[in-house]
């Protein structure tokens, strides 16, 4: 099989939540370095093994102790046991690498040290375990992209607020992906995102206090979701958070439905 | 712990690529549904487990038999095992459904049946099993968000080409995530970008067969990138591949590097 050749259905994008979650990182050079960059926000706790780091990796481990581990030995398959599991393996080994392990018996002559980490992951953790081989598409159970964490426009967080976005090509052309985020981000600058998310959430916290309970959920759910559409891209920023969760409780109080406490005691 | 209260770093956004990998979907409802219709085109084999269907899932699973299978049981742990391994694992049961699985003993009399897949799952599968439910922030490993998979303004996948966009606020604001991710698409359909896509597919692989090996990935790449960013976002669309190839090799030639066919043979 070429390694490079994969087929290509459209993949299921999904936002993974880390905070705490222990991950692999094979590799030490600027792969694993854009890899740690992207993680380090996120609250993973990071495992980087390789036998070389860069400077930026060693600041980094330096300045977060707490969430950044460098193991400075070259990857055998007992490292896999640092942690009881991890919640993403990412291989960053310079590509065609081959077969420089310390514990290569039974390792076929053809193998190189990617493959050999993607095989010993699946062995140890399961089919279930996902991992990423950087450059070798037929190893990835998932792709990066290009999102907007460190996005190079450089005013990526502050303005999106909350909100994240991917771009994938799926591994057609990583490059054009990028092109793409970076307008859609140019774009988004023009609408008042954080500003908005600030407001939902504070409303979507309110209502919930309201209306607890898991029987109005749905109650809950489909009215922000109409009142979301009403207010539109620009509205959601400067609604009012007070008059609208009046407007719940009326719209609570005619369907008859039990909220903490009803509109007419405001 | 309110089950809706959860920290909100942001996520790492991933596209996941599913052909022929398991998925287990706990609910048979709309939100199954919906699941179901975004799996489905990934090429993922998916198993629902539910005493009722919806009609439009009865109906996806006739269509698609080699794709879908419905086991007609109320969930029970056992089902775990119909498969040696799950990708994902979907719970979509309705909110606050509580303990009416068959095999109760043990289970905490105020555990939902929701807590209860998700609680098997990773004492099954490891921490490292990814499990999402619906509903529930607090027990899920990542977020849906807003992506381009079936997207409501219809003209998604064709205009997109294999592109695909994910939207996520993080649990914020999924309604406003969906606005935005509408928004993108609407910006997006001012580019060319299925025929982008498709001329630089087609320059990657010629590029490719003219320097194959592991040792040119690096080469091949960079080439590849400075291209893309030249031609930009409107200009790959109109590119000529052959005479992009021929300026390839004379720049592998000029660094020295070995390739299949000197540019001097056109």
């Amino acid at each position: 099989m070429d390694p490079q050749s994969v087929e290509r259905p459209p993949s299921v994008l999904l936002a993974h939540r880390m905070q705490g979650h222990p991950v692999l990182v094979v590799g030490g050079g600027v792969v694993a370095q854009q890899r740690l960059e992207k993680l380090v926000p996120t609250g993973a706790r990071v495992t980087l093994v390789a036998d070389h780091f860069t400077a930026a990796v060693e600041q980094t481990a330096l300045q977060c102790p707490q969430q950044v581990r460098l193991v400075r030995e070259r990857y055998r398959e007992s490292h896999l046991n640092l942690e009881p599991y991890w919640r993403l393996i990412l291989v960053c080994l310079p590509s065609g690498a081959a077969n420089h392990s310390d514990d290569a018996k039974g390792q076929s002559k053809s193998e190189s040290d990617s493959e050999k980490v993607y095989r010993d992951a699946k062995r140890v953790f399961g089919a279930q375990q996902s991992v990423n081989v950087a450059d070798v598409p037929a190893l990835c159970d998932f792709y990066f992209g290009a999102d907007t964490s460190g996005c190079p426009t450089g005013k990526g967080e502050g303005q999106l607020g909350s909100m994240q976005l991917l771009v994938s090509s799926n591994g057609v052309a990583p490059r054009y992906a990028a092109l793409v985020r970076d307008e859609l981000v140019r774009h988004l600058g023009e609408l008042p995102l954080a500003q908005s998310l600030d407001r939902l959430d504070e409303l979507r916290a309110a209502v919930r206090e309201e209306a607890p309970g898991p029987e109005m959920v749905a109650v809950r759910m489909d009215w922000v979701c109409a009142l979301t559409d009403r207010l539109g891209l620009r509205g959601a920023a400067s609604m009012d958070v007070q008059e609208e969760l009046k407007k719940f409780k009326d719209y609570c109080k005619e369907r008859g439905e039990q909220v903490k406490s009803p509109s007419q005691d405001n």
